[in-house]
């Protein structure tokens, strides 16, 4: 079996040392190099990483696509705005690129624009690029020559809602999605918010006025529902390290068996588990997994039925959907590599 | 100024020792005694709670109204069920009761039985029973010989939607309550559930098939509505000890300056503190205080409300709010003994 | 390759489906049957543990070793005082036993009737029971019938004092160990000591006066000296979920290259990793993994030495170690399943 | 009774806030200003701190002495090495001193240099300067101009260890300190090592080749010793938000009833509670308040002496202590505005 050579760029966060690992364990691909920032370079895997210590040890190289050519694929993990620019120079070193920041994700360069306050300086390759929910897009992946791998609410969201909207059955002018984010999803840069003194044992909702992935969610329905859709997004910050939990309201506006509905939906799915009906997924159980459990719920009977989403940020929402797209994109099998159980406790 | 004697009944769970150290502290309040279950009976406060010594140590007394005499008002932080029979005693003796327990709260006997699986044996003294969310119901403190204690969830669900719902701005049939709570909450029994490698690093919703404070948050709004409500309510154990963070949705049907109505309604309140326009309350901002705080938001300027309203379970939540309403009940300052800043970080 | 059959008894605590996550992804062996307590007789693995969902679905047995026939090996994950008298009966049912409760640690009958308040009716097969530290006793693992796999702390203390140990550099009448562990250690029995509630943002020394973990650490160490030693133990519990962290004391009595002499020693151990001059070990290093990770220190280049000694309690120390000691019982890979990189953050 | 005006520098930190807290309650204080670092210069207390509305609020000035006057007292609580130069600032401005920081705390100005990398430049200040345990300088606290006010550590360890070492009865070239620490005594920087997602469900030791608190504590323990003293000192960095706990060994030389001794040397203390023999004080039995809990162990009779002692590093190990050597300063109660009970759970 063929093995895929891939270089990680912005390696030296949590996506990327998450990156790391999944694809130290994956039988069928090798890590050419890693490149950072200012902030690393120079310094080696083992010093910033010493969980790392047994997986081959390397130097951080400086962010230079130039230096990229030899690998099949480059994973992008860098903050927001850097793969604009960066990812037109790996296409043209020969490399596919996975971009796991939101650089590629909004359809609409004008969008882009207004959300991340920057312009799109490459709004032909936003046409290009596959939006890498594998659940959604998985047809378009073996051809793609850059996948956005989609954010970590918008996964935990649209995998939620996606049965209900493409079936017409909710009033998706009025769509709740009240999330909870453990607090590596904020990344590993410095920051006063991010302090354990400053997050452990509270609780807090932010960015209610408007979260950049509320349009990314949006965008997703809008394209299952066939028309725009009204949502109402609210993230929290949770005092855990990893894990998204999703809570999905809807009004029911025609009536169906919900649980079938999603059993159907997602038979066939590696990644997603429906649970028995009445059950409520807790974020540890997807730990450390790809998958992404869903409970289905409409209480007491009423028109309003909720759903219940989780998984965990830094592999379904980022690293490991990104090597399940990979795994698509060079015709592995879909689950190589991230198909291990969760760690609990 | 006069001296309150007060007993508390199930003082050794986590609203008893919130109860014992908020009236320690109160400069009109003095404790006769301590009673508590099988478990407890007979140890030492200072064994059972060592962070109390310096608090006057005493015996954990049987739970025995006979023995109540000689005090103005009981506390009754007993597990829920305990309270319908003993109240009666209670009163008889002489004393006047707060019960901080779900025993008074629901006004229809037949919903008491629906959800707590009891048949309710004091129907009359519900009637009688003041229900206690203090900035609702203010003016019947004075005279009442028992106090319905609200619920945490309650407490924060209804200080949130009341100016909402009383003004009649939203649809009252589409109400949302997506609430979070501390593990606290759950309180101080021997459950798997709650073990620190259960909950710690997670989060999970349960209870959305029906959790018993969803009656009382809809009575609470149904009188303030002036007609039923169609609430959706789910609660979330987040790994925190203390804390309910609620986030509540509503669909707007009238106009109106929001920011402006929250202000006017808690104005003259000294435990609801509406914070500017954009603010993300925390919970632990309120850790250890009385005080409710809370945040209105109306995303992108669309139909859909969203306030956030946070409290501490033990205090505002529980053993404060207590506290506030004895205050009121024996015509003292409503502050007095729950009136400081909060404990952060 | 061979498979081997593998039983589990005591199987729905954390040990137990530590156990049952390693083997899912072993591959040389296959897990025939669980056995468990009454609490969860007659439960679905996945309802008891919903993050196993996609491990092969079993009910849990009731704990009868009649029905034991057919397997290579039983790993016994039972609470302490079980394993007594059920190992002789798995014995004859002619399987091979690895006893991860204390029951088979301590050599001298009279010392576990002190500590573990129990006569111990089985004092041959404890003379025969090789003690699981893989790196002390790897040699008589092969033709072991019952291997007595080590407790978390003395895993972590024994590995991390033993080079000094055995070439006599320290002064072995007055060893400290300060240690600490993660919740986890403590099991999952309903306890209130154990609760959330109770143990976060908080941290305490327990069993002083003395642990049971003190004389099995003391029989190891003096098994290596050649002579009893005074070992003074202090646990401490931690609000974490796994990882243990010791933190061992000396008093030099000769000098020496002690990072050169702990890197000799562990040179061509797959599972003790002995960091550069200057390390601090995280517990999270080790999370999920089989590793001990030690730094040794010399401060002020006095004569005390302090050696750092992190592991997984629930890997290392109890269920990793426990298939390690299997791969090398059955003659597999001595990393075979259990050699992947840690879990971070 | 006259009112002490304070004024508070470096009062954006977490000392800074608790200071505010603490004073807030005092029924004798009264703070007439805040003075803080560029990063909050102009901004106002509630924004910083939303905890604190109910408290007056205030503007965050510049950090200039020359505006302190008029003011009693001035509480620094700045970043190492900023006191060295405004205190004498402040002394000539009239002002009398309580510095939180460790400038004034070594009192050879060549060991001040050794640890804190920079020449002390008001090495007569050193001389005059009280050092502010208060159990061990009381009685030069009421004509003090200038007090150190000790570090966390320093205090739960010197507290600890000193009744073993006034009276001889350990060999103090041998002690060990071996503590543990929330997170919060790392105050309140940017600083990537304490994020949260660094930080939870883990442990590690720091500093064990050398820490500024090793001096602070040799130079106490000495002063009672009446010779130099061994230490070695080995702080942890432990998942929780406040409280230390300082597990600290000895080797007796004489024997004692040592139970009886701390009693009798802290029984006049109000804020040192010697807890009954074979206690175990948890970090969170102090939370929130001024106390050190120690409990006196010898385990299996030997000659080896565990002391475990606790505090609140940022009240008794920072703002409280601060407090409490205020009220001693200016002649009040000496447990006035920090008597309260703890917060727990």
């Amino acid at each position: 079996m063929k093995t895929v050579k891939v270089g990680i760029a912005g390696a030296a966060g949590y996506t990327g040392c998450e990156l790391i690992r999944l694809l130290a364990m994956h039988p069928h691909a090798e890590i050419s190099w890693l490149m950072t920032g200012k902030t690393n370079e120079g310094r080696r895997l083992h010093e910033v990483f010493p969980h790392l210590r047994g997986v081959p040890d390397r130097v951080f190289q400086a962010l230079e696509p130039a230096s990229a050519q030899g690998v099949d694929l480059v994973f992008l993990a860098t903050p927001h705005g850097v793969a604009v620019s960066i990812v037109p120079e790996f296409l043209e070193a020969g490399c596919r690129v996975i971009d796991v920041s939101a650089d590629y994700r909004l359809k609409d360069p004008k969008l882009y624009e207004e959300w991340y306050e920057k312009k799109h300086t490459a709004p032909e390759l936003l046409k290009e690029a596959v939006y890498g929910l594998t659940e959604l897009h998985r047809s378009a992946l073996p051809g793609a020559r850059i996948v956005a791998n989609p954010g970590c609410y918008p996964t935990a969201s649209q995998l939620g809602f996606l049965p209900l909207v493409e079936n017409g059955l909710i009033d998706t002018d009025h769509l709740v999605a009240d999330c909870k984010s453990g607090v590596s999803g904020a990344g590993r840069g410095a920051n006063v918010d991010f302090l354990f003194s400053e997050v452990a044992d509270s609780m807090k909702a932010y960015g209610v006025a408007g979260h950049r992935h509320l349009p990314e969610i949006s965008q997703g329905l809008a394209l299952a529902a066939g028309k725009p859709v009204g949502l109402t997004f609210v993230p929290h910050l949770t005092p855990m390290i990893r894990g998204i939990h999703a809570t999905l309201y809807g009004k029911l506006i025609k009536d169906a068996d919900l649980q079938l509905l999603y059993e159907s939906r997602y038979q066939a799915e590696p990644f997603v588990d429906v649970m028995p009906a009445g059950s409520h997924p807790e974020t540890r159980s997807v730990r450390s997994t790809n998958t992404c459990r869903i409970a289905v719920h409409r209480p007491q009977d009423g028109d309003t039925v909720v759903i219940l989403s989780v998984i965990d940020n830094l592999v379904k929402g980022a690293a490991g959907q990104a090597v399940q797209n990979m795994n698509i994109m060079f015709g592995l099998d879909e689950t190589a590599g991230i198909g291990r159980p969760g760690l609990l406790p």
